[in-house]
């Protein structure tokens, strides 16, 4: 049976119907700014449009923030305040007459990633995604360990360097802090101001630096942007380390748009695994760029839709 | 049915007969030093003492080191070198004529506290035990997560400070490094330095400072003891905040001998969570001292032994 992801961002709402084999049948997007009204009847239009002319069985919305996955509620959302304590299920059950559940979008990409994606393989993932913050998600034995009020998975908040900047979260030297795209824009300017003549510094003398910018100065060689990157790809890899340490699992995806820098931030990464991880762990642990881009929030969703609903078997 | 419970440790191999509601009805000990054939005929004796005269359905050894727990087997283990890479489940089995199966001694005690102990009446507990080193066990969603190949739960060996002392796995800044007896131990001896006048100065005037003479000098009032403790229980709580941010845990069970000084060193790992970790999962997470003690090995062995058999049904 089809089923409806739905990913809903601080600026858009991302739907597609998805059979149960990962294919995106349709997809549309809307805005997701505005009043709270408009943001349900987006949610509801796109979750129509795309479910028209199609056989759908179930609708999961991946919404950012704290999810209470069990209540189908989203709590808290620093990038999306409208959407808290709405009751997302029941009013969208309302407008779209189909059976609606609501999950963290960082656990929706995961699954995504562990049903279709670079853990499609294994029973064992752990999800990274890199960009304005660090989130992720964990499975384990092929299960997604959503933790007692589905708030676990939050491996951007773990502290790698206890006396570091502070986090948005309130918290000093979380991975985040060090790891993310805003930190890795604020060390360029950082790097910039030290090294003046470097395209990064160039760059800096005449607008702001942008993460994105720092991938780009790095493809085109410039040593300054690639140490950036490569002290980010440390400090992931610190983080990543505990991960394999603790989760023991098969592969360690990363995504996320600071994703896009690949082996120029993945390679620091995987050498610090190496050096810090413990055997036989370390030695498992594949260390990989994901694959699924921005659609694993639309296809984890649907795919959770499905498997929640009880199509989903561990090991098949 | 009964199962027995074997616990196995670098000086001592402790075993149990234990009922299905965890109730102790033999116990024995034998000392694990000696060559191989000595350990296994040892710990087989164990378990044909405490067994004779009761019904037992099957065994547990829970045992020191990386386990392979699919396979039955210890791979590494630092502190009882001779039972590295024994047949262990076949050699038991054919002289015990009892089924047997191997888990991780950490992972074992997690789930004594989990069925039995502080975390029995909650389906999310993290289990940390501080000794010589840290070790711990994590129950999520009901289930022991062992990770792809038995090794997960390696809960001391997250780096919390990346720059700090390096840690006997070779990483840097562990919480191991910075929390464990062994780490108290160290630091107690560098204030007695800086504190020549201290109660625990004029220890370590006489002679060398260990892990239990800080927490009896800290309970007798000494200051610079109390420092020391409250030093190790600070990083402590850097770490079980990451771990409550992770695994959003019920429960956060502390055993371990180095456990006995209780709040003396709780106390401050608790105000680093509730400073460090994010709501909701810092609300929810108690954190609070294992209630097993040194039985938590036998018992969780022997309820593993039972529930890996198929008795055990989540959520009863």
């Amino acid at each position: 049976m089809n089923a409806v992801g739905v990913d809903v961002g601080g600026t858009k709402i991302a739907a597609g119907v998805v059979t149960s084999a990962g294919k995106i049948l349709a997809s549309t997007t809307y805005p997701s700014a505005g009043p709270r009204e408009d943001l349900l009847s987006s949610i509801a239009r796109a979750i129509m449009e795309v479910a028209d002319g199609h056989e759908v069985g179930w609708v999961c919305v991946a919404a950012p923030g704290f999810v209470l996955s069990a209540e189908n509620r989203v709590v808290f959302s620093p990038n999306l305040h409208t959407i808290e304590g709405v009751p997302l299920k029941e009013e969208l059950e309302r407008r779209v007459g189909l059976g609606v559940t609501v999950e963290n979008d960082a656990s929706a990409a995961a699954w995504g990633e562990f049903r279709f994606g670079a853990g499609s393989e294994v029973d064992h993932l752990v999800f990274v995604t890199l960009g304005t913050g660090i989130g992720g998600g964990v499975i384990s034995h092929g299960a997604l360990m959503r933790g007692a009020q589905g708030a676990g998975g939050e491996l951007g908040h773990f502290t790698i360097d206890s006396k570091r900047p502070l986090c948005v979260c309130g918290n000093r030297g979380c991975l985040e802090a060090l790891a993310s795209g805003t930190a890795i824009a604020r060390r360029a300017r950082e790097v910039a101001g030290e090294r003046p003549d470097s395209a990064l510094g160039t760059l800096a003398a005449q607008r702001k630096v942008l993460g994105e910018d720092v991938t780009e100065l790095a493809r085109g060689g410039d040593e300054a942007a690639l140490s950036v990157l490569e002290g980010a790809g440390a400090w992931l890899g610190i983080g990543l380390a505990g991960f394999v340490n603790v989760f023991n699992p098969e592969v360690v995806a990363v995504g996320g748009a600071v994703s896009g820098a690949g082996d120029l931030i993945l390679s620091a990464a995987r050498r610090e695994v190496r050096l810090r991880a413990r055997s036989p762990s370390r030695d498992l642990a594949e260390i990989k760029a994901a694959t699924l881009g921005a659609k694993s929030g639309i296809l984890g969703a649907a795919a959770l839709a499905r498997d929640d609903a009880g199509q989903y078997v561990l090991g098949n």
